[in-house]
């Protein structure tokens, strides 16, 4: 799609169980995926969501690391047998599975000496050579290691530690997107939507999007582009050719 | 896990940019891997969501072919240029992306000649020889073509046509779950489930999942396994060790 553009690219990795098995909806990729565009440019390209098995772990992380710039992992750090996310990127990236000495003492000083027992201990233990990710919800940090960034899959906490987060990434190109939500369907406008995909290739790129909702029927049409101002006038031109035929705009859809 | 029983498996693949984007939450995975499970006993092993590029749906459609039983997709079959699964299942299968004659007539039908214009025919284009599965939503067929399964995105529509699928789906053996909330923090039990897990692996796996909802930090242990019986057993050993150590079990969690 948009040329001339710093493309930093990123994969998101969910490990868990509870999320293949349908028990839980995973609420991470779509937060993850607006906040890395919108405060740092850089792009979803892929998701894969895996269970918790060391050697599908380690064959994910290898893969993906190498085809983006960044891999996110959320799920699997925590104190449980079934939390083996850091021991198995440990593995992937051949470094000692080791405690980290600043995590240790953040934990210890958060559960007191008394309460720090083996399962509490053990969210201290990362690859050697990992950077902390502060987490300012429940003390246990995530940690970056080399281009892969692991986090908590509770939705709350891992979106605490974005803010940690950001000095370690490298910024890129912010994709700016609007929506035109239009009373329609969508075989009414595909062949405009072609034409006009055809005549804004270079800079912006044309979804459609059919919706049922709020008892009404219809079509989001989202621009997206790096390029505000071509952005700008393709989304003119599409209001005029819809009012022209005489499409009716929905609201707060 | 679990062994001695029938295993079917089944990966799916989303296709979108407004998933990737974060534009859109994805539904589709839980509810799909839920109903797989409970209808036909088939279990989800790995997720991808990948963007609308031909190339990358090729790629994709290959390897997780291989790999599981089946492979559901959801999502670019519809009219708009956007729209590229079915064509791109077609190549990556060296099959020819052509009218299918029951589809084309189905959709005639529903939209009536005069309306049935040129993007509402490319839905009842897919690949040579495919099985159809019919839509009671909203006309447009899904189909099947070797091991794999193409639904629309929106999820109401896809929803409606899991049951014409059914018919072309070899069951496996259904995995069943059961979930106990306690209230208590994932470090204070790690080192009895742990011991737990060792001593049931053959039957039952074990999960552990935090949460902080409706006011409440929990812990929900997840058993599951294809013996109803084994799980039941193993269920009630947790039960009664919970209950001495005096743990609040937490309902409506």
């Amino acid at each position: 799609m948009v040329k001339n553009y710093k493309k930093i690219s990123a994969a998101i990795l969910v490990i868990g169980n509870e999320i293949l098995s349908g028990r839980t909806t995973d609420k991470n990729v779509s937060y993850l995926a607006l906040w890395l565009n919108n405060n740092l440019g850089i792009k979803i390209e892929e998701v894969r969501i895996i269970p918790d098995i060391e050697k599908k772990i380690i064959q994910n992380i290898l893969i993906l690391s190498k085809k983006y710039n960044y891999v996110l992992t959320t799920g699997g750090i925590g104190p449980t047998h079934d939390d083996i996310t850091s021991k198995s990127v440990s593995k992937a990236f051949k470094r000692k599975y080791v405690y980290n000495e600043e995590a240790f003492k953040i934990l210890k000083k958060y559960y007191g000496n008394k309460n720090f027992n083996d399962p509490r201990k053990k969210m201290a233990k990362m690859p050697m050579g990992s950077l902390l990710i502060h987490n300012p919800s429940s003390a246990a940090p995530g940690f970056m290691i080399k281009n892969v960034i692991c986090l908590p899959g509770v939705p709350s906490i891992m979106q605490s530690m974005l803010h940690n987060l950001k000095k370690y990434l490298r910024p890129g190109s912010k994709i700016y997107a609007v929506t035109i939500s239009i009373q329609t369907v969508e075989s009414s406008i595909a062949a405009l939507l072609d034409k006009l995909q055809k005549k804004h290739k270079k800079f912006v790129e044309i979804g459609s999007y059919p919706f049922f909702r709020l008892g009404k029927i219809g079509v989001s049409i989202v621009l997206r582009s790096d390029k505000k101002f071509k952005l700008q006038s393709c989304h003119k031109e599409i209001i005029k050719i819809l009012k022209i035929k005489k499409i009716k705009f929905l609201k707060g859809i």
